[in-house]
């Protein structure tokens, strides 16, 4: 392609020649010139540093461009952006703070380190005048972080909830399709792919309650670790449960959830989760399927709005990560590395713990048969209301459903033991969270 | 709110003091402490044009900063942003030619104008070292112009289709909710503010034209002026139109289309259309309804993505316009108002005449009693496939709505006159188009 105005170049070093590493390498290399007729910058990839020279790589990098030392990437004067892609929150940390240190702009989609050292690395890019991207550390394709940092800028932020774990809701979504448990279908999972050989990082909430860490933290401008942050994964999760939700008109989905509650003396009291959670039918976060993920953002100005696309892959993620390195490049063709604050911590906020939380629930426990009644007169005595119950027996058991008016989390946890407690209870019972969104959902 | 960081002040001034206008003061009245503290950049509105002082405004502005000549905004020396938000293709234009040429960034919301106009506008800006922001123009409070320009900089388009008339969606969304026909739910759409008295700019698709015309240009980097570009609005639905629609799985949307076809020589051939289609109900531009605007983006990198909220109204565009404010400030304060280029067209494109090309179709006629297998013949006489049939009698006449497999926008409009011609013919016979969407849907 013709490049039609006068580009200037600048030198890309990547770190990892995995999955993303490739798919990196391959979008620059198919459409570098036309971001540079877009843009005027034309990326070229000077370094790219791998486990092995002749490891076996889905995308063919030039020999020329390899090396095993990751330092030769970080350190080559030609380099003005580090594209950080070996994940974990060991030497990927070193690497980041070595080349922010030395005033080089950074690109990572590392969701783990930011949740776990974001506060740290995020003050050193500040100090060195430079800059850290991270678009594809949060829903991968989706421009989650570039919305809310630039285009919503002018809002505070209501509510942000998201569908943000593509393993989770592939897993979810063929239990509903397919009537099977959640071993059966994660063995599937992880036939296709879709799930890693050790799963926990997905199907226990680690990777969306980093995500959801990331998003609160760059909403409300202030700090949110992942410790303040209640976390709970899908393994839970039975095929009656997501069963009954559907014949009551909601999807159950593992949900990451920003929420404002109030202000106190200028601090922010927020409320953020990642749990299973029942999802209205009619809001548009339901209709998010399979590997796909999908973030709702209620802000005071723009009123709801919602962003969809694929969550992870090789070119889902390389597009954000090249969208993140262009920005990068054209800021330093300017001059002006530290065009934008990465991630302005200058406020603060109160994370509410669960406990102070009030929410409609759904509650479930798998009864022996005739005992049915006894698990609702246990819940009606804790003071809890309940709108709408469902009894299926199955086998020996029943499994029984209620949907409940708000109330606490420490009823809802007491009731739990109790539950638990009774001689014929035969499954780990469950409670989730009825999400009401903010600003009631799109119609 | 306490700015926490060293903010430079960059003064803005606003032509048009009607909805938009008032709601842009308000979010800039409530929330620059916030931008300053996210941003490092105070926007301080220093003048506003209205068309008389004392008319009554919807929000409030103080009286010192109200001018009714926008010559004093524009020629204001400590005004270094300048918002358009008077509308139309007339005054406007002088205006945003006036201040470019004086190196302001201007803002505008006027996809009228920038459809119109925007090759000049756009290049008067680069000549003049400064910046155009758009943002607002197309689908409201969506962030789609950052998106495609910004977030999507690596990929090639191959469709971007989108819902981006909410007066024109909320009208269609009331007619299937309802029943009720088309002119009835204007009225209605009238009497809420939805729609306006004279109606045609949003109802006869000019509106949506505008905006796919905007998009077509920035994804390809070549203008495509409206006149390239295929337009029918929604008039000539009826009722059954979308009942019928609706048993066969689809809804009935006005859909703008951006659409890859090939490449020669250089030179991308694209198809750009506005016009009644029908979508899959498995797709998630199906579930944008009432006064809502979706967008999907089909890029080579990223794959399917998608984008919801507010396509209009005060506070969604205020937020829009706002974002673009910001980031032209904080260019400003950096020393480099021309860091992006505002939409790049370099290069070239051939937009295939709409008689080129190849769709499955949704036909309707009405006819007289016992003429239904006269119109279904000639379809097929024509060498049309039909896929489905289906006839509803009402009182003296016949609904007959067909499903065609892929045939030319020729033979259709060729059959079209033959169903009119036929003397039993009581309605417009029709034909809308059914989107089959690049790369499939989302699931």
């Amino acid at each position: 392609m013709r490049i039609s105005q006068a580009s200037v170049s600048v030198h890309v070093g990547v770190i990892g020649g995995g999955t993303v590493g490739g798919g990196v390498y391959q979008a620059i290399s198919r459409n570098a010139a036309l971001i540079a007729s877009r843009t005027g910058v034309l990326l070229k990839i000077k370094r790219v540093a791998v486990k092995a020279i002749d490891e076996p790589r889905a995308v063919d990098i030039p020999l020329s461009l390899l090396t095993t030392d990751w330092r030769d990437v970080v350190n080559d004067p030609d380099v003005k952006v580090v594209v950080e892609l070996v994940g974990g929150t060991g030497i990927a940390k070193e690497m980041i703070l070595t080349a922010l240190r030395q005033g080089k702009s950074v690109v990572t989609a590392n969701k783990a380190l930011l949740a776990t050292h974001g506060e740290e690395l995020f003050k050193v890019a500040r100090e060195n005048n430079t800059a850290l991207f991270y678009e594809a550390s949060v829903a991968g394709g989706i421009p989650i972080i570039r919305s809310i940092r630039e285009g919503f800028v002018c809002n505070r932020f209501l509510n942000i909830s998201g569908i943000i774990n593509g393993t989770c809701n592939y897993i979810l979504t063929q239990m509903e399709a397919q009537g099977h448990g959640f071993e059966e279908v994660l063995k599937e999972a992880q036939a296709k792919g879709y799930a890693e050989a050790n799963p926990s990082l997905d199907v226990d909430g680690h990777d969306a309650h980093h995500k959801i860490s990331i998003l609160a933290s760059l909403a409300f401008n202030a700090w949110v670790s992942p410790e303040q942050v209640y976390r709970e994964g899908i393994r839970s999760v039975i095929g009656l449960d997501i069963q009954a939700c559907k014949e009551w008109g909601y999807k159950l989905k593992l949900l990451g959830v920003v929420k404002y509650i109030s202000q106190e003396s200028g601090i922010d009291k927020i409320h953020v989760r990642v749990a299973p959670t029942l999802i209205a039918n009619t809001h548009i976060l339901a209709r998010v399927d399979g590997v796909f993920n999908g973030v709702s953002v209620f802000g005071d100005v723009v009123g709801e709005t919602f962003l969809y696309g694929r969550g992870a892959g090789q070119d889902a993620t390389a597009s954000a990560v090249v969208g993140d390195i262009t920005d990068a490049a054209l800021d330093i063709s300017k001059g002006i590395p530290d065009r934008l604050i990465p991630m302005c911590l200058n406020r603060q906020v109160s994370v509410l713990p669960i406990e102070e939380m009030e929410n409609r629930f759904y509650i479930r426990t798998v009864t022996g048969l005739g005992d049915e009644e006894n698990a609702k007169q246990l819940v009606c005595g804790e003071g809890i209301q309940i709108n709408s119950a469902k009894v299926i027996p199955t086998g020996p058991h029943s499994f029984v459903a209620l949907l409940t008016e708000p109330t606490s989390w420490k009823k809802i946890n007491k009731v739990l033991s109790m539950l638990k407690a009774c001689t014929t209870c035969a499954a780990e019972p469950v409670a989730f969270i009825i999400e009401d969104f903010v600003g009631a959902c799109s119609e």
